[in-house]
């Protein structure tokens, strides 16, 4: 299994799957598409969050473990430029949880929901012997023909993002090895954490993107900047370029790198859990869409240009060299030896 | 936990969620209803089975396995009276699964999707250090109104059900103490088995049932049918009488019960697994849908009558004489040490 990774795997295990009329967009991209009557299509996701693979109870409350596994799920529909409405919650549960424990991730999951106008309207609990799994579905909305897919990216396009990048790897970074910082009170320290233990879905900014903003293609950058837009470029049958001296990074997470002696630009490619937006975009149209972006909500950053598909995907370095850029991304199936010891 | 129970966390967990106008119903009956704004309603499901917990790999092929997981969500659309649509696939995977295996449990939901005309259109794969997981989320439609909930059942309605029941209980039965049968060739065992492995969703009749058959309120039995009338007459306000000479069994079960010194009424009372359908509707209109659903598919039976909540759930046995109906159904938290057992 870990051979065939996670993306040969779906990939093998959907492959021509049969599609009914309904069905305009099927597994393989944030999200699904479904056709209503009513001049809008259903966008609906699943995502999964596991002990000792993406979280640890040690390392989060269970607020926010709540907070993030909704957040996830938003973060996919918004990926779509989808408006996100119902979510079903499904929870597999070793006997020895504690109740107060899912009080408390359930008060995530209702904060969450309630920021983002998402009604709980179902799920399941299933004892388990293994560790705790939240899964969650979540059902959104996009008017028809507006939703955004990975694979629209053209030559010429402009790579934008939301928000920065490499910080939930910096505080990752913390969280294994505490004692390369100071302490829990030091506010750098403090400011990577908080992006690992709770992404900010760009719910907002995703639909402000989908409304006519000469956005050509878009992907929630989950699994580290290099894998994401790998995934963005291979639907769209094209390369990239990435300036590395355009990645928008927070001070904290330089502050935190170089406590580590780990390079920021590498955190901000290489590390997992950012749940920014990464989209492509006319050039002519690219100051309005990050425009749009910040009027939505954060700020938004031209890092590169969309290439013919044979130049692959680049980096261009501060000191002007080129270097290919090869995606070491999260993979949620290959990394788990490593995964299991970071607890990610 | 396993004192609170599977029922008594859901609404400790789901108490007082708010909900967005367009949810129609949340958390509590087969299935959610979200308001679609072309007079159709979303029906949207999700259930998991846990290895070890709801299914051992050594009693059925990966494809029985894969053909179940989605067979007890399309019993829970069926339940609503809705059509099934959109299925995602979450998959929760320990790291020495055989890609084979998945092939297997692959082909077997891509068969049973086909048979419902459902489409698979997303999902998610996770690596795991506990038990193999597949939660599947189901989507589906049904007009906006016809939609049958638990809740609407009124003394004097009827009380029937599609197809029969106790065979999967006893296709358990005879998979943990297989020295209690002859062998695997044995006609009788052979379909209580097959009953147990690959359940029959209710679609057809449960749309049929929803389309104007004067039935009042429905649900699925997979916890038995004494739980899940509990459960309904709960919901509705109401209690009722079960006619214990009027309850469909097969001859097998029968058969097999009778070789394991058991009682095939209390199998089919008491043991989980069934997946048939469990409605009300009010007596003038009971011929007519019985028929509905025997024209939609499978043959259905009148079991008793609902009465007024004071008098509880009653048994009248073959003898004439009364007993309360205990609901000893299947829990999927307080069960846990057995089901471990079990295989369940």
């Amino acid at each position: 299994l870990e051979d065939l990774g996670e993306f040969g795997l779906i990939a093998r295990l959907t492959r021509g799957l049969p599609q009914p009329p309904y069905v305009r967009l099927g597994a393989g991209d944030d999200a699904a598409l479904l056709d209503c009557d009513d001049g809008s299509q259903i966008v609906a996701t699943c995502d999964a969050l596991v002990e000792g693979i993406h979280f640890v109870r040690a390392w989060a409350t269970a607020e926010q473990i709540g907070r993030h596994a909704l957040a996830v799920n938003l973060s996919d529909v918004a990926a779509m430029g989808g408006e996100p409405l119902a979510a079903l919650v499904s929870l597999i549960l070793p006997r020895a949880t504690a109740v107060e424990w899912l009080d408390g991730l359930y008060a995530g999951l209702r904060a969450e929901a309630e920021a983002f106008g998402v009604g709980i309207v179902g799920g399941n609990v299933a004892a388990t012997d293994g560790p705790l799994v939240v899964d969650i579905t979540l059902l959104g909305r996009v008017p028809a023909g507006r939703a955004l897919l990975r694979s629209g990216a053209r030559v010429g396009d402009r790579l934008c993002v939301t928000g920065t990048f490499g910080a939930a790897a910096a505080g990752l970074l913390t969280l294994r090895e505490p004692e390369g910082v100071g302490g829990a009170t030091d506010p750098a320290v403090e400011r990577v954490r908080a992006a690992l233990r709770v992404p900010q879905p760009r719910v907002s900014e995703g639909r402000a993107l989908a409304a006519g903003a000469g956005v050509t293609a878009m992907i929630d950058v989950s699994d580290g900047l290099a894998a994401d837009l790998a995934h963005l470029c291979e639907r769209s049958g094209v390369g990239a370029v990435v300036e590395a001296d355009a990645l928008p990074i927070l001070d904290a997470t330089w502050d935190v790198a170089r406590r580590y002696g780990r390079d920021a630009i590498e955190l901000a490619l290489q590390g997992g859990g950012d749940y920014e937006l990464l989209f492509a975009v006319r050039p002519e149209q690219e100051a309005r869409a990050l425009a749009a972006a910040s009027t939505a909500g954060c700020a938004a950053t031209a890092i590169g240009t969309v290439t013919e598909a044979a130049s692959g995907l680049r980096l261009r370095r501060g000191d002007g060299g080129w270097v290919q850029l090869e995606p070491q991304g999260w993979d949620h199936l290959r990394s788990l030896d490593r995964a299991s010891e970071q607890g990610r």
